[in-house]
């Protein structure tokens, strides 16, 4: 994650507030996305992939959902701040969707368990920094 | 997308209603983020690029959201309707924030008149999907 | 396929005779990512899942390779051959690998036979523009 | 990148011995993403973006490389090891490119220098891997 800082903060935009949030949020986003993609392909190599087939395609889903809001949020340049909150907003729904399917195989698969908390780490974070891009 | 609704209408949870403006709106999908990937390109090599950072900014972005709205609305398996919709609903304001950009400069460049138009469409096709998906 | 020339057209740096060739790459690119998610997700909602594992991961990876190679491909800025050609080489193995793998599912499946068609006039396309740059 | 460990090691088909190696080089390839996402953007911003369109224009191609990449080598179902090793070929040129495009700009700007790092170390991860893998 402190790369990520370190990038945010050597923008010429930079120095607002919001570096922090901006920065744990991009971290939460690329480690729910990878958790994502791990996770379908995991739920693919299972003996009982036909019962996994939700959780597979929730899973692809928050991956590409979480990959294009990372990219929004690591832009500072002209900003468009409407545009940032609606992807945040489906990104949240995306984040909340796979976690709750996720989260019924939990107990049986490690691999869904950690997927899980990884959305539910990354739903937290992008509801943060909606409150602190708007503040 | 002749070749978009064929690939719908193989599918397994095929039959729907709503499989023609499911392939329109991938196909727009796709359309503008070409577009915007190409406008943003042609911005850059442009003599007064520094006049373009917002355009270039508004385009990458609505590339990269078009690019995961079109995966999310090319899946029919075990499909989250609040999630399509949360997604179509950024992918609305991405479009029209980036037409409205390319817009301001269409009767001087080329690229961003066509990529206007392209963002435009994506805008109305993601609007009528919207309303097919929860008829 | 006429709305990506045009935006390659109308780039600065237009002009030079690929333009042609370039846009009926990224066309065939699209088409093909597109397939390859729609396969992959078709395949999921099949009865026999457990038996198209392999089919499913060869249709995400090439989803992701081509998706990428259309961005480079669109961009003319002061472009890197290098790149560009190794990144088409690694798009035709990708194309390759998945159409192999869909055409021994193609008489039982249409999704599977169309996107092996996608992914075979994929991979001539990255051939032919890698011909046609390199000249 | 101990979550991706994490992620890997819970996939059924892990055990290999590459799995360390296969997580430093999935981070490396999320930071130097990032990293070349964020730096396009802060050269945008620059009062000299003018002199800055080639560190973009390879910022760009390397951040779709990079996350291309990322995602193929996320997965362990069913690998095709000629795409991988081909697709990380791409990628060690993409980030070759890109660190010494940013190297020229590294000693007055700080995006450049941290983002010509990411892209040196992930170049490294990814020959790495590469032996690691054909081993």
């Amino acid at each position: 994650m402190q790369h990520i800082g370190s990038m945010l903060s050597s923008h010429p935009r930079a120095g607002a507030d919001d570096t922090d949030a901006r920065a744990r949020t991009v971290a939460a986003l690329h480690a729910c996305a990878q958790a994502c993609t791990s996770c379908a392909d995991a739920c693919l190599a299972e003996d009982d992939v036909a019962s996994l087939t939700r959780c597979i395609r929730t899973d692809l889903d928050c991956a590409d959902v979480c990959a294009a809001t990372a990219r929004l949020l690591s832009r500072l340049t002209e900003t468009d701040g409407n545009l940032v909150r609606a992807q945040l907003e489906a990104c949240v729904v995306a984040c909340r969707t796979c976690a709750e399917e996720c989260e019924g195989h939990a107990d049986h698969m490690e691999h869904c368990r950690l997927c899980a908390e990884m959305c539910r780490a990354c739903e937290r974070e992008c509801m943060e920094v909606m409150r602190a891009l708007s503040a």
